[in-house]
């Protein structure tokens, strides 16, 4: 991976010589579109303590899903029953490994939504066998994250679709879920944007960003394509105080934050911090000793569920130590505070308006293209590795 | 009426035969649009306590109607000021007979919806007698119940619609009403559907299901005409216990429930019960030595006004007792309990989605080929009394 | 101005010709689809002491605007930020007289509404003096009130579009903001209204309404230009009790009420009344003593921002006591009870409903002829007075 020298971002070049920027958008049709997510990949969908013996309701994508356990496997089907058209989250698990819908009695085979009785019609009930199932999603559970992939056809294996971390058995990590009533594409591409962290997460008290003097704009990003990851490669420009006409002098650091920067700088720790997009919907996060995955899971074109883990390389006391670490500080202070500042401010976006880019959303530009570009658009052929595209420049 | 031996079910043939069976549906093509309901039949409108001094709002197939009480006697209005659109429910009767509006004291015969006075405007008023009238509704009050025509032109006699005991003086009846939050299909199909109660009221404590082993299952459900009603007629292969393949065992009884029906089928109590459909939206059901009514009155697309009646032939001593026994069981346990599982099941029905019918569901599709076939297109000639269709077998 | 003799209003005759009475509407054209309001002037926006130094967001006309006040002068912007399109009003003034995006730190020159700075690019932003700026609004506050023109192009002088009482030093007054749940239309029209009041106010204890016998009606209303004001100029037929054939009679005056108004009527108080209406939304009263206009500022298709303002021609001590007597009350008696009346009942009206005028709604009709007749359709150019129409007659 090459750092590649800055160049103004060919969007604000444009708006010099165009009558109406405000009309452009840098989202392709495909991404432009893509409102309730792209299908064709395993997406996060509960965490495994949250289903036990109880049918549980989860919409994703836009459907309406029915996970349930069985021999301690979870399952997933689609939430209707083929009968009348029942939830099927609201009836029970009669027998382990089947569903039986609370208002007639049909009951389906958790593993492929085959029909295996219909109780109200008698053991001999002509209508098992025939029809339709219910369609089933198939679903595999790792270290306590249940996945379902939500497309058509043989799924790829997980580790096509998931950060190797967090189905590797050599790490540890704790995971949060919680709705964010913004569009998927809000959430990630806050999550890849370079410019807004050091506005909106001015007064966090984030333990990396209070500790050091964090710069208050860098320019040009560009991007490169490293294996399954879009990576933010390169960051022009930064500065980290100034003088701006109008506004006057930003930041304005207390001398408190500036002693605490101070002491915190005098602790040579490497600066080490990569920003990464991977599809479906997943940023990653690489700290010094830890990294943090999250996706923006869409729900319904308003909606986000956000799986936000926090992931180490550790085992034994290493990880208690680790975990430790997590429920007293960063879960409150990272995953509720910092990112909650992010939650509060893209649900007040309207995603739809015309758009006016400037040159640190070269981020945005570059995530948008590389996605318009590597978004599945039909089944991946298991046994079929994807082409590598490492190397590739974004925007 | 002749019992008739069990067949197949169009339905479930034609599901062997077929590429895409849950595009179909059973429901013709009146009866699919017939969302709020069928026009030209009297309906319930409200109980006779309901109805005071006030105009009471009650919307009813999707429009809003105004009642009032004048010397005694009922009457409806459309519930909308001809002048400038005003709701006449938030008026008052300034003198009895007369409701008036509570922006202009526009006031209208509430016998015929004549405009009789515009007081804002003096008594010499030239708008009076003039322009159109407020629509009126013709209304009757029997046995407490008070009912209206939603239909044009004369209507026909009250007999024509409403159940014999419910009109009669020599019956006794006690009635709940409720909202519903489902359409008002869903509602009567419920009621004549033969194969959810062992599954929905599984665990109802009602006195007739608790005391007896109830069939866990019946297979196909043939119903015939008998002068205004459809009545379910045989229902074949009726089964207690079985082993039904991937769920086991069912249904699950307790020993104390086996012991509880034990008891109670030492009493040789005449196992009658009959299950009857009648235009509009009526189902009856009779047992021994009593009946239940209930109206699935529509209100608009999503919400019916339920009536639930239970009558018996009694009067005097046995009035009181039976009253009595009403308030001290069946209130609580068959109408709040029992019927409230089905209020509760049928609101998470999707109404429109595709259908998948078996067996039991002959009783539906009977049910809807009826309403296709009988259900009134324009206004009924007084005088001229319907054809008997008596006989005619369903489905 | 020179009073009319009386005549039948045009639509009441057509009554009687037509078949679909109900059918037609006396609002024209360019009246009809002004469900936002008429742009092209000026509006109240806010009142000054709801205006401190956090941005404060106003709905108007449909539009999400951003009020801000800068070196004790307020400014409005579209409240939407050009880069992403967050809401301004959830920023912050950093230094004074900009406002600065929640997200990235755009800023933006109250004034004008251009970019001043993009804080998370640098003091070297590219995109400063680039694009589009965020659209200026043009604003003027006078004796305590934010006014806003809400029009493209040069706005004419305020006064061109403001009570001149409202404006002037010489005059105190005490305003009241509130949310009405109506259409701006409807509350205009019930202020005009000839109709309404003797039967909506017919149990207001408001002083002058309490104090004298009211007439209970009043006949056909016409109405003439006054400069900029439509004014109503005569009405014939008034009469104050009558038997009204069906409703009996009315008004029903208790006799405490009576001898209040026989006491109220021994004091000579001249009984000068005016109503008239001035483009965009605003109603005027002329007392005896005081004045009180009141503005329906559209916000949305059911909803108007109303300000009411009780306006003496008072300085010092007078006006003091003007206050006084205002707080104690004309504020509780006449705006939040009186108009609260008004609130309550054309939030209960079918705006869209057909109609059926009667000869009090002359006063509607002129109204509607008039807007229909002057509302501006372009710009108004400065300095070229508008057309003096005085001496027009309505309807």
């Amino acid at each position: 991976m090459v750092a590649v020298p800055s160049r103004e971002i060919e969007r604000t070049e444009r708006l010099e010589r165009d009558e109406e920027p405000r009309l452009r958008s840098t989202r392709g049709p495909r991404y432009d579109v893509a409102e309730l997510g792209f299908r064709h990949y395993w997406y996060p969908a509960l965490l495994s303590r949250h289903l036990g013996k109880k049918p549980q309701a989860i919409k994703m994508l836009g459907e309406n899903l029915v996970f349930v356990r069985a021999h301690g496997q979870p399952y997933a089907l689609f939430d209707r029953c083929a009968h009348r058209g029942m939830l099927l989250s609201e009836g029970s698990c009669l027998s382990e490994g089947t569903i039986t819908c609370p208002y007639h009695g049909w009951s389906y085979d958790v593993t492929d939504g085959a029909l295996v009785a219909a109780l109200t019609d008698g053991p001999q009930s002509a209508v098992v066998g025939k029809g339709k199932a219910v369609r089933s999603y198939p679903v595999e559970e790792r270290n306590g994250i249940i996945y379902c992939y939500m497309g058509d056809g043989n799924p790829p294996p997980l580790e096509e679709d998931v950060p190797e971390e967090v189905l590797s058995p050599d790490y540890t990590f704790e995971v949060v879920v919680s709705l964010w009533n913004s569009n998927w594409r809000a959430g990630i591409e806050n999550g890849y944007d370079a410019a807004h962290a050091p506005y909106v997460h001015r007064n966090s008290l984030r333990w990396r960003t209070a500790m050091r003097m964090q710069p208050g704009w860098g320019g040009f990003v560009e991007s490169m394509v490293e294996g399954k990851y879009l990576r933010q490669a390169s960051r022009s420009d930064r500065g980290y105080e100034g003088d701006f006409p109008g506004v006057g002098h930003w930041p304005r650091h207390t001398r408190l934050r500036k002693a605490v920067a101070r002491l915190g700088e005098r602790r040579p720790r490497p600066q080490v911090q990569t920003n990464e997009f991977r599809l479906p919907c997943t940023i990653r996060n690489r700290y010094w000793y830890y990294s943090h995955v999250r996706w923006a899971v869409p729900v319904d074109a308003n909606t986000s569920r956000t799986f936000q883990a926090l992931v180490g390389p550790y085992d034994g006391a290493r990880a208690k130590a680790f975990k430790l670490q997590y429920w007293l500080w960063h879960r409150w202070v990272f995953h509720m505070w910092f990112n909650g500042q992010d939650d509060s401010i893209i649900g007040k976006l309207d995603y739809s308006a015309p758009e006016q880019l400037f040159r640190p959303d070269s981020s945005i530009v570059g995530l948008r293209k590389y996605i318009e570009a590597h978004a599945r658009t039909s089944d991946p052929v298991p046994g079929v590795p994807e082409p590598d595209y490492s190397g590739e420049r974004y925007p």
